[in-house]
């Protein structure tokens, strides 16, 4: 059972609540993050008092906006989450007592007195934006770079399939309001730590076409990645990079976790089925982007991923 | 002396000409192709005929959009020149009568009856929305298609310091016309030639990292480039890839055109100067961004333009 944003509204300006604890979800994104510090300065603008906490570390990047946030912790205030879509999501604050709650995941299974979740939302930062103008609050310029990194990230810089007629309208309001697209999208988007564009480098280096180079094959074995020294946390979204180029219909990334465990991901091309090829490997997924685990060196299990590929093309 | 959009729209609406020869400038990109096509459609939704004209091919890309659009030939038919800052920039119709001239280049020289220039626009596409708009004619999603590809594809995907308000506003009209921002995306920004892959391998593997990491060069000799056979055209924006890496200070790439003659360009961090440096390859540009010329092989040339911008940095 969902509220209405117009129902939630008018509960935070007429109702008891004057604290707020806001719950970013675990392995915090610019969606989450920026959402719930925008909320957070939207309510001290209505006088209540709030603090953001998130299970882990808010990166670096975030910091220059989330360190201007100014936080109280108060007994007993009332918890809001924001873009978390199960308690698990919000890690070592699973247990923590839900009052409010504000995302655009389906099927948010979070308990709330007040909740309110638009799926058809490209981002949570568009939602929260959305509740910030019904609560009458001015969205100062903190508050839209906050929202505008929350969108710009979760919509991958406007090119995921999500985005929509709100999604760039919502992006245009919050320019109007201070937020700088080009400097946003600079930090986010143009910008790669050292050891990220020594990894990137690793896995191009890596790439294997075969089968008349419909399949493209990548990989990132224990020894590079541990010589490179990156975080695994920081590899997110590298494997679009066998993604991008023209005439491959199966994408291959393996990555070695560890000695000889590995981590595979496969992204096909439409009409081909990367879940059932990463069936074969104890996984699973969407039918043009699934993954799965296997045991053997980075080069043997990349063989044998490729060999899958290979049956399924035919 | 140029008109405002009002005129310009008064004029096409009440004047005499029903037939044009709409010209998009030379080596054509996304905003001349989908602005000039776009409003092709709208004249002929307004009774007139058109033809559309570019000194050069229109790129594979955009075919898919362009081939839908209706042209016919008329003698005499009234000259409109879009997105072109110089009558030179037209290429082989750089003496062309133009009566009608639509742009957001600053300091555009075309000579024409009815002109229309904001170099406040971050793409043409935008201004003939506007006109469009003005004109009364319903943007179809075809024109919608055409023109959020110019807007997307000259703003860099809203990342260009030129997206403003009105960027993000367009194009939130275009997609509730009928644009799909997410196809366009991946058509423009999330698909590469395998050639291409293959030019981003040899350069990112050519990465020499200097002076604590604060210079970072590339190369991509003769020999490589023409092994993997790819045109010099199609290696646009391929010098962005040093531009990216924190830390960076000087990004080089070195391009050998032609045996032991290479093409330099240098980027520069905020506050140091990349047209000093070219400067001393008789060369220039701009503070951050320049390029200039040397003999001697890739390595060669590799090693001196470091060397200068290890003078620069002190």
């Amino acid at each position: 059972m969902t509220n209405t944003i117009d129902q939630l509204a008018r509960q935070l300006l007429t109702g008891e609540d004057k604290a707020f604890t806001i719950y970013s979800h675990k392995r915090p994104d610019g969606d989450t993050i920026g959402s719930a510090y925008a909320l957070a300065l939207a309510l001290q603008a209505l006088g209540c008092r709030t603090q953001n906490l998130c299970s882990d570390a808010i990166p670096d990047v975030y910091r220059r906006l989330t360190d201007q946030v100014p936080a109280e912790a108060v007994e007993g205030a009332a918890g809001f989450s924001v873009d978390a879509s199960t308690p698990e999501r919000l890690g070592t604050y699973a247990d923590a007592p839900i009052r409010y709650c504000i995302d655009h995941h389906e099927g948010n299974t979070i308990e709330a007195a007040y909740k309110y979740v638009d799926p058809g939302a490209s981002s949570c930062a568009q939602l929260v934006y959305a509740l910030i103008v019904r609560l009458g609050v001015e969205v100062t310029p903190l508050m839209a770079e906050l929202l505008y990194t929350g969108l710009a990230t979760d919509t991958n810089g406007f090119r995921t399939v999500s985005t929509n007629y709100d999604s760039l309208q919502t992006a245009a309001e919050l320019v109007r309001c201070g937020a700088d697209p080009a400097a946003i999208a600079k930090r986010h988007f143009g910008t790669k730590s050292r050891k990220r564009m020594d990894a990137e480098q690793a896995i191009i280096d890596s790439f294997r076409y075969t089968h008349d180079g419909q399949i493209l094959s990548a990989v990132l074995d224990y020894e590079t990645r541990t010589r490179i020294g990156i975080d695994p946390n920081a590899l997110e979204g590298i494997n679009a990079l066998v993604d991008q180029v023209e005439g491959v219909q199966f994408g291959i990334v393996v990555r070695e976790y560890a000695p000889k465990k590995c981590r595979i991901s496969v992204r096909a091309a439409e009409g081909l089925r990367a879940d059932l090829v990463c069936a074969q490997f104890g996984g699973g997924g969407h039918r043009n982007a699934a993954g799965g685990e296997a045991v053997g060196d980075a080069e043997t299990v990349r063989a044998l991923v490729e060999a899958a590929c290979e049956k399924e093309l035919g």
